[in-house]
């Protein structure tokens, strides 16, 4: 049986090291293939692994007395906290080659500024957040950026094109992602001055399978495997989707308990199940020598759990891309 | 009794004539105090009425030769085709004192072009497009721009601000609306070069209750009353919201179908009353000397007749506040 190694950095979230480590350990449950190797304060993490009984031989803990938070400037603590559990799992990610993914629920920011210094990927890309969201059509879209590029250029988004065909091929098992741009209208006549200039250069792309572009009402529908967008505008469309989509879900809630029917409650949650983007999809640093998953800074055990299966599919896909085994 | 005075343009829509006639003239059914001006085919209109058996005191018919629809070049239309619909209610809007606001459902962009040229307000604008979609709190949020101009300026921002200011005062009642700016965070650091500029703006004005960035999760909660934007990511908003809402919808008609429970179709129903936007608000036209409401290009004679009483509604909030007697 192969056996995958992912870092799960356990500071610097909402929540606190117990209940990340907690989450890690239930994915080590779950998934007899799965090795991990936890960043973070080594007394914490030494006393939630002793009460949880869990197997010692797949965990290895890298102790460090730092933590980078949503209160630090990005780019000052990644060079100045060098001991934080931020810097070491990214120093061990693009040193190490027996670990092959990392799952951090701090700083968004930090974590870029420290992939791209730490981790890059060959040649050097600044890199990129993608949400890999539900499509209505079954799988899953790959929107790209989601906001850590918000004022952005053509280049930029062509590169966001590569990026997702990339990660939708070695981790999606997709043949050849249909690229989309989001737009404000179908026709390659239709968009601001980047979406006109960004379309002609995918128009002419040989190595992209470039469809066109995409309105905000098909944004999800699975019409494309990779959306490309700005920051701006993707951040506009992975938010409002969310709020959207939980506004419906509190109307279905209230409706249940106006008439009583309790099949309606349950219908409900399995909605809220559907359209958890949290704890879904997960959020993809691209333009990384390896995959990075950021979950979110409210992540509890759970989302930990689920991200880690989550990278350990992504893992086990690039396997069979690698070894030709691929469809 | 008040009565008031709407142009209809029965031209250029997907429905023909025929259909906006009959949604006209249901509307005059519903309302004692409208009276209508119909502009288009004289012959279509007449037989539709002669076959109704309407109050002809209340119709009045301004026969016109041509019509401007979405295949026409919008420029080349409004100055070439003097005797479409749309340019002689436009005319007749910006004209004549009797008339207080139009209805259409062609093109967008020749009505835009053409109400700058026919009806411009004092000081001459230059028109936006506005949504009034339902808010999660209740009442309506409008939404500015959404589509009608996709390259904008902080300055443009700015008097969108302002145009939904005076929208929501004079048409629906509200005292001091509150502006919000759409952005990838709350703080006032987050947000594209435009948005940054803008904010910086609108925070020094002293005549508009601005109240900062809203994220799109918040864009349709209530927070404002007025969500200021350029076209591109108010587009997106605007119909991601749309697809999202439908797609909902229809897991919820799924799950019904699945388990036979009849009150979850009932549900179903509900919630595409709640979210059907087209009919519930209207895209209104800003910058004209008096309110024009778009409707869509696909609209039935029931999407005619909901767009009246909410172009009666405005008019009638409108004499309230001039007349002092608002609030």
């Amino acid at each position: 049986m192969n056996k995958y190694k992912i870092a799960i950095d356990v500071m610097g979230s909402d929540n606190g090291p117990e209940v990340l480590t907690r989450g890690a350990l239930k994915a080590l449950d779950e998934h007899d293939d799965l090795e991990i190797v936890l960043f973070g304060d080594e007394k914490t993490v030494e006393e939630v692994i002793s009460q949880s009984g869990a197997d010692r031989s797949r965990i290895e803990i890298v102790g460090t007395t730092e933590v980078v938070d949503n209160y630090d400037n990005p780019m000052e603590a990644i060079y100045k906290k060098q001991d934080s559990s931020l810097v070491r799992a990214l120093t061990a990610l693009g040193g190490r080659d027996d670990i092959a993914g990392l799952i951090n629920a701090s700083s968004t920011g930090a974590l870029l500024a420290g992939s791209l210094r730490y981790a890059p990927a060959r040649p050097i890309r600044r890199p990129a957040l993608a949400a890999l969201l539900p499509a209505q059509k079954g799988g899953f879209v790959c929107l790209v950026d989601t906001g850590a590029n918000i004022d952005c250029n053509a280049e930029q988004l062509v590169d966001f094109a590569y990026m997702g065909a990339e990660l939708m091929k070695k981790y999606y098992k997709i043949d050849e992602p249909r690229i989309g741009l989001l737009s404000n209208g179908a026709e390659p006549t239709k968009g601001n001055k980047l979406v006109k200039e960004t379309h002609a250069i995918l128009a002419d792309k040989k190595d992209l399978n470039f469809i066109g572009n995409i309105e905000g009402n098909k944004a999800l529908s699975g019409d494309c495997d990779v959306l490309v967008t700005d920051g701006f505008a993707g951040n506009q469309v992975l938010k409002n989707s969310e709020g959207i989509a939980k506004r419906l879900i509190t109307d279905v809630v209230t409706y249940g308990k106006k008439t009583g029917n309790d099949e309606i409650i349950k219908l409900a949650h399995h909605l809220a199940g559907l359209y958890d983007f949290n704890s879904l999809g997960g959020a993809v640093v691209m333009g990384v020598c390896k995959p990075i998953i950021k979950a979110h800074g409210a992540a509890n055990a759970d989302s930990i759990t689920n991200t880690s299966s989550m990278l350990l599919n992504m893992l086990k896909n690039n396997d069979l891309f690698n070894g030709k085994d691929f469809r």
